[in-house]
């Protein structure tokens, strides 16, 4: 399966934003992906005073232009995070979509994004965003895929669960930033493939210095055995990269860990 | 809290080990240290066809020389792990003595070390080895402190109960080879480290390339930051490192996951 990278930068207009990412997904096409994966608030800058102004809901003019470019490149489209409106509320919510345009999945953002680091980051997402409470697994010919965002990888309860529904792969569409970015980006990405064996692919918004959020960039695929085996700069770009999961059973069959789960002494589970 | 890491030699020579860790024990108190944690089989080779010749009961003559330095030196001592005999049983079991020799705690490895890569290595230690069914977690005077051995450390669940359970820091001893070391040794003891929001130690013994099993060494204290806070060469050494239980409190203010847990979502308990 061949995932494009798309770390595209995000301005303050969302129209162009949309505009640039269906670009992307169509040269990400030409260039031989079967699914392009878009960044964290894609269409929209990462601030807190952005988030509802800019929200849509599912069917909207975003939605609709991510489910065209779908169809009209023919691939999966992982359209990155949109602020999502659901009657009051304001969820931060991926879409993906089928090469027909169909809507493939839907994740909320379940872990909100609180952060105050004396001398770094303060955010606090829960502001204005309602937080979702399910874990996405959905089905594609290449196998099943894991989908959450950003945040939500910090968290190994979620990751598990999406290993134990049999995914694949988990894709990520993120933005840590210049203070988490260096500490932990790549730490966590190599460490939930090594821990459920599958690959990782986390896709950051490009480094914009002058920017609301300045995102940390370096768009990464990990492999189930911890290989870094792409990883961005700072800077736009979108690479293609092939994820082989044979490999994921290969490594299971050597180094058996989701086998070897004490599961009679302890029990991870969906409430 | 201060620790000694004993990156020590292990022989055929199970007295000689013996009095070498004693040796290596009043030398960490006489340094300062609270607590000297000992290598996984201190004691005896890494070897199926060692563990059940070496093995002894607790309160045989290993146990109670541990017992014994532990009560003259004045300090904790998380004794690695030995071989423990019980009954027709044999565990990969590490004992912890208080500074008055008194057994403060006992884990017994829940998940035994399966595993087979090509070209690569190859070690089935549940051929020999009855697994343990508990997670340990013990008091001491600086706060409570978990413990589980080697291959116990790749299953995130364990550490995520022992951090939930009030562990402070998480005690390793363990002896990964020279194909998972460089591939995942230092990463799983960061992320661990994130994860939990607390400090992580492995004690390894010093590698010898002749001997049956080349252990990576590379003995490790991360924070709960990530940080790499110490990181021993493949060599003998016995580093005193401090730790700062207030950074974990401090870390867990600034970056809220453990009570940032969905736990309305998923539910990771003890059976």
């Amino acid at each position: 399966m061949k995932v494009a990278l798309i770390q595209m930068p995000v301005t303050a207009d969302k129209a162009e934003n949309t505009r640039r990412a269906a670009v992307e997904i169509a040269a990400a096409a030409a260039r031989g992906a079967d699914m392009a994966v878009l960044p964290e608030m894609f269409c929209c800058p990462y601030a807190n005073d952005c988030f509802a102004p800019y929200s849509e809901p599912a069917g909207g003019a975003v939605w609709s232009a991510m489910s065209r470019a779908a169809r009209e490149s023919g691939i999966y489209v992982a359209a990155g995070s949109m602020p999502e409106r659901d009657g009051e509320r304001v969820y931060n919510t991926s879409f993906v979509f089928a090469p027909d345009g169909t809507q493939a999945a839907r994740h909320r953002k379940m872990h909100l994004f609180d952060i105050d680091v004396p001398g770094g980051q303060r955010f606090f997402e829960s502001e204005v965003f309602t937080a979702g409470d399910e874990a996405t697994v959905f089905d594609t010919p290449w196998g099943k895929l894991g989908l959450c965002i950003c945040f939500d990888v910090r968290f190994p309860e979620l990751s598990r669960l999406m290993a134990l529904a049999g995914a694949q792969a988990i894709i990520v569409p993120a933005a840590f930033n210049m203070t988490t970015g260096p500490a932990h980006w790549e730490l966590a990405f190599r460490q939930r493939a090594v821990d459920n064996q599958l690959y990782t692919v986390g896709v950051a918004p490009a480094r914009d210095e002058a920017g609301p959020y300045v995102s940390y960039g370096n768009s990464i695929v990990c492999s189930p055995w911890g290989d870094v085996v792409y990883r961005a700069g700072s800077g736009e770009c979108a690479e293609v990269v092939e994820l082989d999961f044979d490999r994921n059973a290969q490594v299971r069959a050597q180094l058996p860990l989701l086998s070897s789960r004490r599961t009679d002494i302890y029990e991870l589970k969906k409430k």
